[in-house]
């Protein structure tokens, strides 16, 4: 089997640390160190940190498509659909001890302002991941399921960003218990 | 008049300089610079950044203490009380350009594996918002304005978890847009 290149080295340790320990609280030395690669061989692989931090964000939304693929699989209930995907995150959540958060809401807090290059992704992000939840909203619409009468964009979005939420304060109370209120809140106020 | 002492200088510039560029995009230095005081000067009245930041926290969550207030003012509607209290915090965000996000979620972020002492405090914080949340959602439950039948603390908590997530979000949209979909969503939803 090949060694991984020393990019793909690179970009795996800057997912693990930039995620755990967010942007400015990590350093190339950090880095380098976590991937096993001597300091100098970085700025060989990348421009700059923020180059890197790309790379892993989208490294981190890559392995999220099985996931969200789900939301696309009509032999399941479009509500059932739905509960099982943000389950699906909430077990992750739980698997890394409540020690990460989201790699996305991470950035959103940090480097909004930051950089304009993870903004622009990070909109991108947001935006495709809302619409893998509008889909299943419409579905779940056309079934009668959904109580508000508000367009599918709307909710979807909507819950996106109350999840995200949701893992903010689950980092801060190391308990799944905003994910458990998220569940019971939205699955008897929205979806029938 | 009397000049602000040393200590509220830098409490007031690592409000500013925190919020907006978060702990560890801040240097003690970028404070001091901001507080107009010599460097030197800040290890005189704080044991260290961390111990600045659990301060300026502090002052973030004081200064909203009279806009908290008014949701215990039962001589408005509580679920209009509720929609105030949120288009407040949306209107502050847009005075703000969207530049800051909230200094709490921002924190949760960043800080909950990095610093215990901030992670308590942001706990503390948050129980007493979502607290100061509950007592409007159980009135508005009393008036049979409450569409879910969920205890009133796991609505609330919700409701402030939701929010964090639509203020991450308008940083990156730049936009008010998720402060819109927030308030659409949950008075057509959770509130009758």
């Amino acid at each position: 089997m090949a060694r991984p290149s020393v990019r793909e080295q690179l970009i795996e340790a800057g997912l693990q640390t930039l995620h755990r320990h967010g942007f400015n609280g990590t350093g190339v030395q950090d880095i380098t160190d976590a991937a096993g690669v001597p300091k100098g061989s970085f700025y060989n692989h990348f421009e700059s940190k923020e180059a890197l931090a790309l790379e892993a964000l989208e490294r981190y939304w890559q392995n999220g498509a099985a996931r969200r693929a789900q939301l696309s699989d009509t032999s399941v209930d479009p509500v059932e659909r739905l509960r099982r995907f943000f389950r699906g995150l909430s077990d992750l959540a739980i698997r890394q001890n409540f020690q990460t958060g989201c790699m996305i809401g991470n950035f959103s807090a940090e480097l909004s302002v930051q950089s304009k290059e993870v903004r622009d992704r990070l909109a991108e992000i947001y935006a495709a991941w809302s619409r893998a939840i509008e889909s299943c909203v419409r579905e779940a619409e056309k079934a009668g399921r959904v109580q508000p009468r508000l367009p599918a964009a709307t909710i979807a979005t909507f819950l996106v960003n109350a999840w995200e939420g949701a893992v903010l304060r689950s980092k801060v109370e190391q308990d799944k218990s905003p994910f458990d209120q998220f569940e019971r809140v939205v699955f008897a106020s929205i979806f029938a």
